[in-house]
């Protein structure tokens, strides 16, 4: 029981700016004179629709999109969108290149051969992806080339933008607004909102609009990019509370600077983390440096048992989940936008701490 | 501006429990000693776990959900299902009936048309779908009979089960939770959580288990249905804060004394608007008696002037979002579990005072 809130290195669901937090309460049972919770708000009020527009456009703002892309807020996670790429993208008899970096761009790869011809532009499995490939092998004249930003399982990240010439397809759910990105370069760009965006049930979609209209006749009518487009996100009802939510978070970015202090204060936090796993004698770092996340920093002890008792002793001061994935086990520390840097120093601190403790 | 909460009458989002807004406000900020909000939790974590299976124990005890049925809490909206429905559903070949009552199952059997054979059952648009028709025409060997329980838009219910041979596959996604349900009849039972259950982006399933795992191959993962009662609803990351919602309202819906309870305090909100619609001589209903919902009740002046004039005047006095949707024109009273039967009865006052004024 913690009467006081904690470090919470969750990989997502995962910290959200206390400001954030508590604004959103203190407005929850009367938003702005309204009457009504943003949760009774209908999405066809003229409230809400102020709501999402600002959402819409600090997120414009911030990301710099061009006009040439839309901005889409959905549901159904990145995972619905391991469909609905293929579905609006891939075209009859297309074939899509993918980078298999990681899980989650292995599982889209494997959802897409539902819908055509996929070919893996590379693959990190068999180093167990503990890096980004130096090279990837195109396919001439493919659909699109996918591949995921940032690995939160394995903590791994692309550094650069890869060089193809196919339409860029990016999952950015791990490390969107971390740091500025030149969104012209991307037909898509989307990401599940519950790591640096918003609370878990929100989709966004940066999509340029001459790639819409495309969509394979089996695609669901709410997958179907064009139909969102024309729609404004609203063929159904939206997730108004995570757009809400979303609102208040790009204000608090903002605030903060927008994303290259976020850019800053993410290189503040991954390096003190990373000097340390260099310097020190217990910790192995998995990612290979020139392909480290600055979101998700993955390490072990190299003795399970040894883990488990950091990890107990962790929760224990109120630094959480720090558990590694199923997959890799040992540790990760998630460390989005809104941890604060105060939380990566001690957990630095209880991880030298454990050091000298337990040095044989 | 109002100072004070008003009575809203949205379709949905709607109304919540004020019990439910402020419990959920007191711990926005720290959950039950968690040190973090609910928004933050990830939901592999014991206690999101926890909240989960709260939320679908409670479900379950409430609607009597028998064994064989299981419950699963999913992202994309009623709209997704559409789709989802025949993909999982209708099988190769296979033809499915639909009984056309209002927009939503109108729109659910033209997205089945992409997946199978669509049979249109019944069909009330040459009646304005003022009330539901008293005879189905079935087909023999369909693989299931699909029908909207409350028409939300014209405000017609089903009085009845239908009663067909076929698998019966149901919307209850605006009277779900009003009134006792024999689940065990429904091959399906799907709601869209944003009226009765929880704020938007949450979507309820009570599938028979015996009917998963029959998926057309361009299923998207996600929607299969059998994958999901594999993995108890988590593929991918579920709408967290919707669920924890929805456990809170669950609880409420206890506490006021269940579902016999609800359906009492439907029967009396519905009541007074309904007798006095049929002794009004200003304002007319649009729905017949024997298939009037107790959920919306539809009604208009017949004068578009006045029907403006009426909306304005309401909105003045804390009695908001009665404009009925385009397709019917006129005003709509969504009246859903957590109105209090005050907003009915203030609702009804302005009513007959404005009816005194503006009498000829």
């Amino acid at each position: 029981m913690f009467s006081e809130r904690v470090y919470n290195f969750a990989a997502g669901p995962s910290v959200m700016p206390e400001q954030v937090l508590h604004s959103a309460g203190s407005e929850i049972m009367n938003y702005a004179g309204s009457g009504m919770s943003v949760m009774e708000m209908s999405h066809r009020s003229a409230c809400f629709a102020e709501i999402f527009e600002d959402a819409k456009s600090r997120l414009k703002a911030l990301l710099k999109v061009p006009d040439s892309h839309e901005i889409l807020l959905l549901q159904g996670g990145a995972t619905l969108q391991f469909a609905a790429i293929p579905m609006n993208l891939l075209g009859q008899g297309g074939t899509a290149d993918y980078a298999v970096t990681g899980n989650f761009s292995r599982l889209a790869a494997e959802e897409a051969k539902k819908y055509g011809n996929v070919h893996i532009a590379c693959d990190s499995t068999p180093f167990g992806h503990n890096r980004i490939p130096d090279t990837v092998n195109e396919t001439e004249g493919a659909s699109y080339f996918y591949y995921c930003a940032n690995n939160t399982i394995y903590g791994t990240e692309w550094q650069t933008v890869p060089d193809v010439k196919a339409t860029l397809v990016c999952d950015m759910s791990s490390d969107i607004l971390s740091k500025p990105v030149d969104v012209s370069r991307y037909g898509l760009i989307y990401a599940g909102a519950q790591k640096n965006m918003a609370p878990a049930g929100l989709t966004v979609l940066i999509v340029d609009r001459s790639l819409a209209g495309k969509a394979l006749p089996i695609t669901p009518k709410v997958m179907d990019y064009k139909v969102q487009i024309d729609k404004d996100s609203m063929l159904n009802t939206p997730p108004c509370w995570c757009i809400y939510m979303l609102g208040k978070v790009l204000r608090w970015v903002e605030d903060m600077g927008g994303l290259s202090a976020m850019e800053e204060r993410k290189k503040l936090r991954a390096g003190l983390l990373y000097d340390y796993l260099d310097e020190s004698r217990m910790f192995i770092p998995h990612a290979q440096k020139g392909s480290r996340s600055d979101m998700n920093v993955t390490f072990r002890t190299g003795d399970p048992a040894l883990d488990e008792e950091f990890l107990k002793g962790a929760a224990s001061q109120g630094l959480l989940n720090l558990r590694g994935h199923r997959l890799t086990g040992g540790m990760r520390a998630s460390i989005y936008n809104a941890m604060p840097i105060e939380g990566v120093q001690a957990l630095v601190a209880y991880m030298k701490d454990f050091e000298v403790e337990h040095r044989v």
